[in-house]
């Protein structure tokens, strides 16, 4: 599917915000470096202050707590840019690791300095990067606050849908690989909400979740129910 | 207090990210407004895509979303740059309020662009204070995700504590106006769960805060109580 920036404003899956094509041309300017799958980019005391752009691969930022509680904050393929290292900040805690074998262009501020001087727009770009990113945060704040895990299961399935169905004979098919683990970060429910919530939705012959790909049987069904605060008092 | 950017990662109150001080210099570029206490600044179906430099005054950011939900995502005073409406995005539902009289200005692309050939350092300024909302935002969905509505808000206190108390006679002061609205609309949790765990933080001598003020009698005693997972069911 196409990037638009419009569409923003509905995103339900943290995966590469924004993708900044131009900074593509500069990257003869930065330092290029390559990473074995799993390996891991930056460790919370790491002291080596850049932007990151991701040339090819899959990349994940998180935020490591106290009492070694780990948040993800959004995965990044081709063209995303990540900026949360950039400067140092005290008890910053981020982590960021190749969960795929990744391509990853570092520019420093004086690098950057120099790119803006030469091409403007691209500072735009880095803007619209960021807005996505405070939009997209500040949404699973608001979900967090009013909806319990179940529903935000639910609700992110709907939304997925919504943005992404597509009609095959009765039945409409998102081809996405969306996996349990994926779900529970982006929801902040446990993993053992989320098999329990596919498994009943499976059963119930409204959603299925197949390899690289979510089957929604009974789209109707899935809003009726992800709007339904005692859906999960009722589910066990 | 001065403020400091290596200070941002510690920050537990959504006010006034990165000043960006040096925009005041061009603010004969845009174009300045004033607004009376109570006034709103953006609804959400505006369509006057600027960057909001506030002057003076204090300014709320909320998202509004369906079924009358309402979600602050930050307050904002001197300094405080507003991006969240730069740009149309599909579904923003972004909502903006002069909490206090307020004197903005307001800056296109266009304005922008060419003040950004002229001082290419604001350009950073402007990352750095994206960077601080991102990790703020990404910080309150880990509280949300790992803790309940009482222990978010012992955590608060206990984080006001440790960043601003100042040791008064046996016991520390905070000189901050953190209103009952304000904490619950900072942790998520209800207005009534805020009543009720600062009455019991009074009634135990171990917190107290009056008009302007948070006084801590017992910080160890707070840390304790917002470190127990247990509490939440023991208070009422």
């Amino acid at each position: 599917m196409e990037y638009s920036f419009e569409k923003e404003g509905l995103r339900s899956i943290p995966d590469t915000f924004y993708p900044v094509e131009k900074l593509k041309d500069f990257t003869h300017m930065g330092t290029v470096k390559t990473y074995a799958k799993g390996s891991t980019i930056v460790f919370p005391d790491d002291e080596n202050y850049m932007l990151i752009y991701v040339l090819s691969g899959r990349i994940s930022v998180s935020v490591l707590a106290d009492e070694e509680k780990e948040k993800l904050i959004y995965y990044t393929g081709e063209n995303g840019i990540i900026c949360a290292r950039m400067y140092h900040m005290d008890n910053d805690n981020i982590y960021i690791v190749a969960t795929q074998k990744s391509k990853v262009c570092y520019f420093s501020e004086e690098q950057l300095s120099t790119i803006f001087s030469q091409d403007n727009a691209i500072i735009f770009e880095i803007i619209k990067s960021f807005i996505s990113k405070v939009r997209f945060c500040t949404k699973q704040n608001l979900e967090l606050t009013y909806y319990n895990p179940t529903n935000r299961i639910l609700r992110l399935l709907h939304e997925v849908y919504l943005s992404n169905g597509i009609l095959v004979g009765d039945s409409y098919e998102i081809c996405i690989n969306l996996s349990l683990k994926f779900i529970s970060q982006i929801t902040g429910a446990h993993y053992v909400t989320v098999c329990r919530v596919l498994g009943y939705l499976k059963k119930q012959k409204i959603v299925e979740k197949i390899k690289n790909k979510i089957i929604i049987y009974d789209p109707d069904k899935l809003q009726e129910l992800s709007n339904d605060n005692f859906f999960y008092r009722n589910i066990y």
